[in-house]
């Protein structure tokens, strides 16, 4: 009760085309920290703050996106209710063994509508942070390695079938929907914010013809003096700039989307709304995700590298 | 699933002496805004992020203190489901009807072994927040109006028996313990960090000799720029402060302590840790909460108001 | 001797196309004080921590643009000095009376090569603050009225002959330059950034072939959240965006370019470098303004409207 | 003209009684960089944001406190004036060899009737920032090592004969008042907060019947945030803290004060007014910096330590 089922996101592996490119973005630039690599060469991170084995996974391979997005859930027992849920829900489910991801447990994977791999897992080995779990110390040097991020806090998916994902989401997996944007002079959902915990989102959809498509993987950052901080990292290190900082209309979080080697988009947000299941979901229309300033408070403009930019 | 049962803090009724002096600091100095009174002259207020209609209740009295804590809950049969599982744990509990607090349903209520008042409601009418749900602004002057908090965050409270009080909170309420201090040489928690959700915590309990005491009410800030804000504002209207502006170790949120007029502990508090009910709790010796930090990383001791001061 | 002759923006005369449209920006959105209008029906404004009579005077004209801007010098012995030092470099001076401008003394008025006009003044009256000058309190809701700037910062100011400029704010003016660009391939100083005091800077000048350009009038923020909370306001109040909010790498100054109604550029700046005469300028290739970040951090570009867009 | 004659703290030589527990504190925790060591065993640092060779050195001795505190001035000729100015109104100076401190021209030195030892000087060699003078990155990761404040920004000694002091700087070393504390009952001014620059203050002056004495040496952090950053660090490396986090009434900065292990206190501060010659100071009476917020807006009282604790 309270906090049950699925409690966040957990892990995102990530196609990288340059291995080492990659892992200099996200271990030295980013700032997370190298927690090993597979026989298949996979590099597994975390952010500081996270007190699981990892939560970012680096697969080297011919072009840029998401392999699979990753929640944890509470119990064994919650996965297999949940796949049974899925299987009833119409959905193919496969059981990734454990072990397959380092210091993972069994994963349930599903293909959602949208074209997109969704995983659940209830066990990832605890590691603790830096701080250690007995009289913490508030501060350790590794607050401040690169951009530094307290963990990865969602990611924005784009594909198809929008509609079908939000009945899943919210009817079987049990998120709420904080926000959403319907489509010009329509009341469709063109645009989905969906939470399993109080935060502003936990993962978030956009309707898009091409399936199974990443738009950005999310690290949340302590302030909005850490955001400004993180655009001069990025700047010292000739990290490409999408958009920002500014706020999003959207989940008021503050915001800066930039691109990593491979031309995964990213994002170093701070803030947000809190959001619960029993609020009723805040509504943007198209105009409003524009020129009302939902993308972007500062700029009111649909920059079109939002709706166009994907891997 | 996902968030369910007990979603969050709702109200608090707060005794003042001085209804005018208490309604002067809650309204005009913390800036809360006025929702409405009642029969019995009891004042309704919400801060300007909160959804409901009002998260305070102030009562006249002839002491200060606090009446009642109560948790909304996600829906009239949680509501019926947890009155029973509070019954079968061995606790009593009443109906209050509906319409007794302004636009607030039926609560029930019962009496924690700390002596405390706690109260589940499942509807308390939705008036939304001064942006709207379509298309919000990002501002409204009501974000500047006194210390303009975001929201009613959680309390403290100190009474015995916090074993026990414990095992309610997490056995039948479903909340998981994020951090805990122990008593000095000993294995025994007197003192909890309870969650309903991944904030820094919903309720604590220090463990006190005189039942059903208030250490603080407290109210959620933007940034620790705000923190700093609310220090002039308090100094700006001689509102006495206690601790702070410091940093806790345990929840790591920015915190002022000070007192409104009828000497009721209210905190300013920023930012602080997510938690989750996976994850082990944060364990602090007596020695940690003091001279380690866990109240005030910047002092680094035990202030004498916290472990006396009370109402 | 150590702050000495001229000592800081004092005032800017603004012109505006509707006198209500402007009056409702600079003090209903922006929030500076009314401090009085005149005969001729100019109006007066002044930030909440400036303690001369005011700072902005906005004029209703046929076309936007700047005025005059004058800088307040500390006697009147350095006004008759300066006066004559600038003669003899080869300026035509004039005096406007005194009161001409409300609680304004005689004024010393000169046309730099770049087409500006610029006054020195030795008396302005002083009117204080809100929170006076005997044990002041900390906070007054004014500093929240609005996007509330503490102070006229600076001006940017774009027109021919931006060598000669140099040389007469640094060889008559005294001011020292803190950054400069160099234009492309070329070692011709094409921008300036000039202090009479430690500021990152308190004006600027851009080449530009047309003379008498203003590019923007610069306010002074508290802190890079309160950025960000203008551009909250700003969006609040469909006050349109240029740029930002970004990072400046020339000033390091947090920053939003805006427009008031009659496209006059305004700019909410924080933080910034702190400079000193003895330093050597930091220096900037053309490239190093555009794709090295001096303009904008974050997105490393040259913005067309940087070089295009002036009143 | 404009910023002329004394320029700004330049350097404060600092007795420590164990010399590697003072490197450790000033440059690995505080963050400073160790730019060298004399002959005689001297210790010299510089923070990241400062050109000049060092500004802090470390001298080992058997009490802790302040050797002299130096100002840097425009050229050799101020240098030589403001000797013979010095020698006009009374003082003894003496002139100590380039060479003597590192990196360092001809110092003039003089005891002013507080017992302090002042020093001017012309030349420090310009080795300037880690970003460097063309096209500067914004961000480098010295930065964030350790606490890492900008500048030395000021430093506050306690000693006799303020009235005095007040007449050297002002009258003497063209400084300005930028607010002052009356004495209990009376119309004397017991402490100075003066200035060279517009910064709130260069230096800082409380009458006290021993002379010579440190109360503390300040360091400038870029906001309000660092500041917490700085208590963060100082709990993480066991630095014992004094006042704060908190703000200043007077110069309304952000401050920690906190103790070196020697004993000499230190203050992590930031923001504070701006401050200009034309201004009157801003007045506070005894009771304005107690029960006034001068020293503690959150707290509103007299700390003990500020009036007893020196070196």
């Amino acid at each position: 009760m309270a906090m049950t089922g699925v409690l966040r996101p957990g892990h995102v592996q990530i196609r990288v085309m340059d291995l080492e490119a990659g892992v200099h973005h996200y271990r030295d630039v980013l700032g997370l920290e190298e927690m090993g690599r597979d026989a298949s060469g996979r590099v597994y991170l975390k952010a500081w703050d996270e007190r699981d084995h990892h939560s970012i996974v680096l697969r080297k391979a011919d072009s840029a996106g998401m392999d699979f997005f990753g929640f944890k859930v509470d119990s064994e027992a919650t996965l297999n209710r949940l796949e049974a849920d899925l299987k009833q829900y119409g959905l193919t489910t496969s059981r990734i063994p454990a072990g397959d991801l380092l210091e993972t447990g069994e994963r349930v994977r599903f293909e959602i509508p949208s074209g997109h791999q969704i995983e659940l897992y209830a066990h990832k080995s605890f590691v603790g942070s830096d701080l250690g779990q007995k009289d913490p110390k508030p501060y350790s040097p590794k607050f401040d390695k690169g951009i530094a991020p307290m963990r990865l806090d969602h990611a924005l998916l784009y594909g198809p079938n929008v509609d079908k994902v939000l009945e899943i989401f919210t009817k079987v997996l049990g998120f709420h929907l904080a926000e959403f944007v319907t489509l010009p002079d329509s009341d469709i959902k063109g645009a989905l914010w969906l939470c399993c915990s109080n935060k502003a989102h936990d993962i978030a959809f956009v309707v898009h013809p091409e399936p199974g498509k990443l738009h950005h993987v999310s690290f949340y950052m302590e302030s909005w003096d850490r955001v400004l901080r993180s655009a001069d990292i990025m700047a010292a290190n000739d990290v490409k700039v999408d958009i920002g900082p500014t706020r999003h209309g959207i989940t008021r979080g503050g915001t800066i989307y930039a691109w990593d080697p491979s031309g995964n988009r990213f994002e170093t947000f701070s803030g947000g709304n809190s959001s619960y299941p029993d609020m009723p979901p805040i509504e943007w229309s198209w105009e409003g995700l524009g020129e009302g300033g939902g993308l972007d408070v500062a700029a009111r403009k649909m920059h079109e590298t939002f709706l166009t930019v994907v891997t």
